[in-house]
């Protein structure tokens, strides 16, 4: 446990959070570095679809991981195990990341070698929904247990994200889950969001995610130049 | 869809919400209502939870349900269809009810003639946590398939319930999931906690939890003599 790095990171003390992230994604994409934000409820599959990422994108781009939590450094040794750079961020309490505190993760990772760098954010459908992390991309996962109501339910989180993952679909038979009254779901308040499902745990299919974060690093860095 | 009343609830006046919960408490003492606070991540079975406990203790109390959601009212009809009375509360993207939220609830569904009352709160292991409700007693449900690290990971949620629910043990076969390994890690954040094993699609189990429920009612009920 003692190789992973917990920073304690407090609420910013910036007041136009949306300023403050556009000017760290504009920093970023100079550095070439792309930052992904992942959201999702607890438990949905958040860090096994960051394992399978590198897995997938390693070779090709320099990775690197923050880990928010309220508590423990879990995500992180699990990460850490794959050789990855990874950093376990405290929120104190709070259940989210604004653009100031994904900055002060991303000082302590140091980014300026790195092409990717994903955010675990924390487990949660509301609140991280409401703030801009200063992130290139988001991207949400919904598991197979969860329900296929939920984008009726939490519909900012489905309205905000750039890709939608179905995760945990090798227990679809064991679920009252309609995967399709979901897509409809989701595309009813993001028509255009790709959408992706997968099982983590098996790797299943989890190269169509892998190939459209791949496309996204590779727009991104194309528009810096 | 027009028999369920949802009711726009934003945060309340009031500074000490902690005051106001003591106050709702006392005063739902004096009526003889008994208050659930009902706790966990999204899609972890709080509804289907709710629909067992109405099955076990209908006949013997008078019940009504409180549905927070950030938005919909999808809970609300599947408990209006069992004759029990509803009501459902939008909290304006907040992602947690505090004690004046909870009584504006309570005022609108008429708390007089009920013996228990059901407060679904807000799918989330955060910020629920932190705000009294004016809760008789609360519990919180933990599902097989959010993994059995989330006690780690959310302390304060285990630490302040007086009842976890371990529910899907249905599909216990179908996950890593180390049930004896939760319950360490629960009874040392929550050393007397009870825990209820249940499958609330099924129903196995679920008696236990209704007992234990049943238990507390009469007791709070006697306190009040």
């Amino acid at each position: 446990m003692d190789e992973i790095r917990i920073i304690e990171i407090k609420k910013s003390v910036y007041e136009n959070n949306d300023r403050e992230a556009d000017k760290l994604r504009q920093q970023l994409r100079e550095e070439k570095t792309f930052l992904l934000n992942l959201m999702s409820s607890p438990g949905s599959g958040k860090t096994s679809l960051v394992l399978r990422t590198i897995e997938a994108l390693g070779q090709e781009f320099k990775i690197g991981v923050l880990e928010a939590d309220i508590d423990s450094a879990v995500d992180a040794q699990t990460v850490a195990r794959t050789g990855t750079q990874v950093v376990q961020l405290h929120t104190g309490g709070m259940c989210h990341l604004d653009a100031g505190m994904t900055l002060r993760g991303l000082q302590e990772l140091g980014t300026r070698d790195l092409d990717l760098v994903i955010l675990e954010n924390v487990g949660n459908l509301v609140c991280p929904a409401e703030f801009d992390t200063g992130a290139s991309k988001s991207a949400m996962i919904l598991s197979v247990p969860e329900g296929d109501d939920k984008p009726l339910k939490y519909p900012l989180m489905f309205s905000e994200v750039d890709a939608l993952v179905l995760n945990k679909i090798d227990v679809l038979p064991y679920f009252d889950f309609d995967t399709d009254a979901v897509e409809e779901r989701a595309r009813r308040l993001n028509p255009n969001i790709p959408i992706f499902a997968v099982s983590a745990k098996t790797g299943q299919h989890t190269e169509r995610w892998a190939d459209w974060l791949r496309g996204e690093i590779r727009a991104w860095n194309s528009d810096a130049c």
